[in-house]
């Protein structure tokens, strides 16, 4: 019996086909960004399923941003917001575990990652101000990391790496680092204070190379690695 | 009249703002997974919208798979897919360029930035399977570089990293790489031939270190992360 059910709840539901159908229909005919869609009526008739179906499915497509409506021509395809379905899904409470692990666990890879390509595309304008953040992270009364200033640093470098996607994504996730930190301090866990400061990785980023950058970055996150040192069994 | 056309496409819908407003329900209410929805008909009254709106809204969130239809309880909450909408979005036929090239990016960065968490999570088995991968390289014929072998070696060091959401994205994103690799060679681009070879990162993982490994993967993607200096006006 529960295996029936399982089945029964696993099984893509008729809009869950209709949306794929009109993927594909879009795919194989070559559809562009800027080009205007069957009505739906010709959808639900080409397709053998009623007109609220086929509305479903393109509402969810239009969640997407793979369509949008325009006035003149109905809906046409659209560039779609790759990250918008991440942006909806990603609440800290709903979340399993291992889900918002995993993510933060992505974010240290970001974050030693984009050393190369952060020394490529760096300007002098971006490293005065990194020493902006800086001088307001000192200013601050509170010893504590102030979790606005983290993710105005952390987010500075994400844009200096100058790649739209990735800086989206990060500030989508930051609310899973957020509620994560959050749990370890509950716990009684110190905050996070690494050895290596935001001033020495701004430092390095100015005069250093991206291997001395990555070497640095990883001790800046250490707190985090370690725990996934523990994990492994060995030690940095 | 332009300006104010823009502004009408750009409103959210109703059904956009439902949507929301029971993302922002569920959220206050402390929904868990496993939690039952209340019903459609004490939605739609509760939010003075009509039935077919709210059906809408949960359509889009059952394919976010933030829901779950269960035959006894109705709709209940779930632990999302993440990674749904993205999967749903790559094509690369209607990406735009831009697009598609921070993607690749992305790629770039993950791949260097896995190296400390590859290290501390691989086993002699995975070497031996990274070399059997190798041994089918090598017994294939042709000299052009080919993806499913490509997939296969760079998809089992994302296994290797251990991250199943990383993993996940590997395989999302792959047809964009794909996509791309076959423009260059379309322009004449010489296929991507690096100086370090698939064999060589085996080496280095069995023996090496994560700097290391590091500067051969650099050197092994060189090609990708040259069209990126090209642009920045410096060399590697």
């Amino acid at each position: 019996m529960i295996a029936h059910k399982i089945e029964l709840i696993n099984k893509p539901s008729l809009v869950d086909d209709v949306e794929k159908g009109i993927i594909n229909y879009l795919v194989r005919n070559k559809f562009k960004p800027g080009d205007a869609l069957p009505r739906e009526i010709e959808l639900a008739e080409s397709m053998g399923v009623s007109r609220s179906v086929i509305r479903e499915a393109l509402s969810r497509l239009k969640m997407l941003g793979m369509l949008k409506a325009t006035k003149r021509k109905g809906l046409e395809v659209s560039n779609p917001d790759i990250l918008i379905g991440l942006d909806r899904v990603i609440i800290p409470g709903i979340l399993d575990r291992e889900t918002m692990e995993d993510l933060f666990e992505l974010r240290l890879i970001l974050e030693m990652g984009i050393a190369e390509i952060l020394f490529i595309r760096k300007t002098p304008e971006d490293i005065a101000k990194l020493r902006e953040i800086l001088k307001k992270e000192r200013s601050s009364k509170t010893r504590a990391i102030s979790i606005p200033s983290e993710v105005e640093f952390h987010g500075k470098l994400y844009e200096i790496a100058g790649n739209a996607t990735l800086k989206r994504m990060q500030s989508i996730l930051w609310p899973v680092f957020d509620f994560l930190e959050k749990k370890e301090i509950e716990k009684g866990e110190q905050p996070h204070l690494s050895e290596v400061s935001h001033s020495m990785l701004v430092d390095i980023i100015e005069r250093g190379t991206p291997p001395e950058y990555q070497d640095a970055i990883k001790t800046h996150l250490r707190v985090h690695l370690e725990r996934i040192f523990k994990e492994g069994g060995e030690s940095i």
